[in-house]
């Protein structure tokens, strides 16, 4: 088998075999592979797309091409969640004590932010000593004992979807429907799940822009699963405008913290109840929790009783955070400046554009642009209004918190162009489009 | 600029600017833009395509890349010929000496054959002495003495094309039309010819299979040359069959000569004399030879009185080659073993597949697969037969000239499925199939 003749199967449209994509795979993993014959083969994908059969090969391929997680001493089920990304997207921090509450073990990794905000690992690590590094014996350990842990990659899971990461973004193949669903569910796989739960977003500050496209990703990653073996729901979620009303990695944490306790805003909370019922549904695997108002119920149990926050602040505490912050949120990192972002004009909310909101975050501080960059914890907005709220002149649309006033003033610029209003009375935005699901 | 921002517009099949394509092509000359994105690059125009204007833009960008050879004083308009590469394909040795002859100056860079058979240097070095590898100086000095030199690339001309030709090669983005177009035209340009000669070959054992394929080549490449100021003829010749007899390096060096002299293969010498009646015609601007006819008689002219012979004896010699070769070129290096190949049954010769014996000549020790093999000069075949020979069984088709029994025996391989047989008569093949010209 030569590299070179499976590019020109690609390029001319042909289907490639299992075999031969692990061949490509495991050969660019292993360095035998140079990275222009792996560019070009990105190349030939983006343009003459993937079979479902090929999308599923690679996946595994890449899923394989390390080491792979095994849960089955902790659980019998793993489940697991993805977000596509998403500007105030703190979902995970309030669903895995969720579910860790109602008995179902939560083992999950998770990455670094790049581009606008920081990643759940950036917002965690708001908590003074709050350690992400864990070993993998201390990674099992804690799921085993607490039936919780957040953690970052302390396994070289899936290395070919890192390489070929880093590689499409420089060769402008990112944004390839199998690319990005091969690339999402190979480290989910590679991380020992079971059932999957993906928020797929979809709008302004998405990936996606279109209600088509997400459609088409979250269909394409389902049958991935199904024919991987795995349980998959896709959940398809609004991102025109940011989740909840933090965006900065403290103030997530904070809102997280106000979600678990039975407060914070009614979309985040709404948006966690969604995604963990479906993962407690997963996990109960049409015996448990067939019902969605039963699971629902369930949850707001662990809300209520308060059995949510004791799974978050068990989990801070275990790995060496400081749950006095989680007690009391105030004591979470706070910027030196707070000032409110006011409506120029009276009138209903029109649009509360995502991406303006994130870059207004990132101005301040609250992103890095590469690998290594540092973060600046207390920066970030919240956001006070939603699409379709009444507001009248001068009230605050948006809180700042910055550090420094130069930043502030790049930040504001970039609210300028954040939001449109409206004479006349405007409908909320859909907290969800669709749901695709493989069984 | 980025280079990830030319590739996704490329990748968008959006026409690319000339400032552009001379960012990408500059930077990845001088190394500052990785072999992966190139690659990326590469396979995006294979698969989108070029516009005129895009492949104009990319022939100058390569041709600029590098030196740029200047002949002005030596002529005030320089005439160069290429083949896109065919079995048997002597005719530079030929056309050569002819133009020559007929006092219009030719100075031309050749390569080294890849693949089936050697390349004109190759040949030229069967011929004991002979010195392909000249300085810049020795150049010019002997084709403003002589008004004919052959020489090797003895300067960086058009560096790009032999960096991203390398590139193509291996990751399966050859047989695209702007890129094979503009990697011809750059080097034409940037060795300084105001008159081209394409000879583009089209058949079993040519690049084109298909007359529309060549045609479609033929037609970009004149129209990069009106477009760059340069005139352009393509002549669309076939290569279903070998041209000549002789396939091998030495073979063809004699049989050259034979050509020279007025003897040689009607075929050869029909070819070599269109070739030479376009340079001539090129050169002569539409003032000399206009005619075709009175070009064609010029030329028989330097064959019969022996100047066109001349020539190529005063080209060898004053390159430090073995002249009693040329003079007797049974003294050219002979093979140890002469064997007939046979016809198995009568009749009309109805395929001669230039493939197949070109693969025979390979098996002998002709070719070389990878640059800096060496090759060996006195083996490879003369074909006996042309498509519409009449045969009777046990006829010699072929004349293996070996050094080897093993490699003889491959050889005899090839050649089983060289041949086919009619029992009807069959037509000859016409030489050429078109002419495309930029005025």
């Amino acid at each position: 088998m030569r590299a070179v003749d499976i590019i020109e199967k690609k390029r001319d449209g042909l289907e490639l075999s299992g075999d031969e994509i692990r061949y490509f795979i495991d050969g660019f993993t292993r360095g035998d592979l140079p990275d222009y014959q792996a560019a070009a083969f990105l190349m030939a994908v983006f343009l003459c797309g993937m079979t479902r059969s090929e999308t599923v090969d690679l996946t595994l391929a890449m899923a394989h091409s390390g080491e792979m997680l095994d849960l089955s001493d902790i659980t019998d089920y793993a489940v697991d969640k993805h977000s596509s990304g998403g500007v105030g997207d703190k979902t995970t921090l309030v669903v895995l004590p969720l579910v860790a509450a109602c008995g179902v073990p939560v083992a999950k990794m998770s990455g670094r932010g790049l581009g606008f905000s920081g990643g759940t690992l950036d917002k965690l690590e708001s908590i003074r000593g709050f350690r992400v590094d864990l070993s993998a014996d201390e990674f099992r350990a804690l799921a085993r004992k607490n039936g919780i842990v957040l953690a970052g990659q302390s396994m070289a899971l899936a290395p070919a979807d890192g390489k070929l990461y880093a590689l499409r973004d420089v060769t402008a193949t990112v944004p390839s429907l199998p690319l990005i669903a091969s690339s999402i569910m190979s480290k989910k796989i590679a991380a020992g799940a079971n059932g999957i739960v993906l928020d797929v977003k979809m709008g302004r500050g998405a990936f996606m822009a279109t209600l088509d496209d997400a459609r088409e990703l979250a269909k394409i990653m389902v049958e991935i699963g199904a024919d991987a073996g795995r349980d998959v729901v896709a959940i398809i979620s609004d991102m025109n405008q940011p989740l909840g009303e933090a965006v900065g990695n403290a103030l997530e944490v904070a809102e997280a913290v106000e979600t678990l306790r039975g407060e914070g805003p009614v979309d985040l909370r709404e948006h966690c109840l969604a995604i963990a019922g479906h993962m407690l549904r997963l996990a109960g695997r049409g015996q448990r929790f067939t019902d969605a108002g039963e699971a629902r119920a369930l949850l707001e149990q662990q809300i209520s009783s308060g059995a949510a926050l004791a799974s978050f602040r068990l989990m801070i505490e275990a790995q060496g955070g400081d749950a006095a912050m989680v007690d009391d949120t105030s004591k979470l990192p706070q910027a030196s400046i707070q000032q409110p972002y006011t409506a120029a004009q009276s009138g209903y909310i029109a649009q509360v554009d995502a991406l303006a909101i994130a870059r207004a975050a990132f101005e301040l501080g609250a992103g890095r642009e590469k690998k290594g960059d540092p973060i600046d914890p207390a920066v970030g907005v919240k956001v006070h209004v939603k699409v379709g709220s009444p507001v009248g002149a001068g009230d605050a649309l948006v809180t700042l918190y910055a550090s420094d006033e130069r930043k502030l003033q790049a930040a504001v610029s970039s609210l300028d162009q954040a939001f449109a209003f409206s004479a006349e009375p405007v409908e909320a935005l859909p907290l969800f489009y669709d749901v695709i699901s493989s069984r």
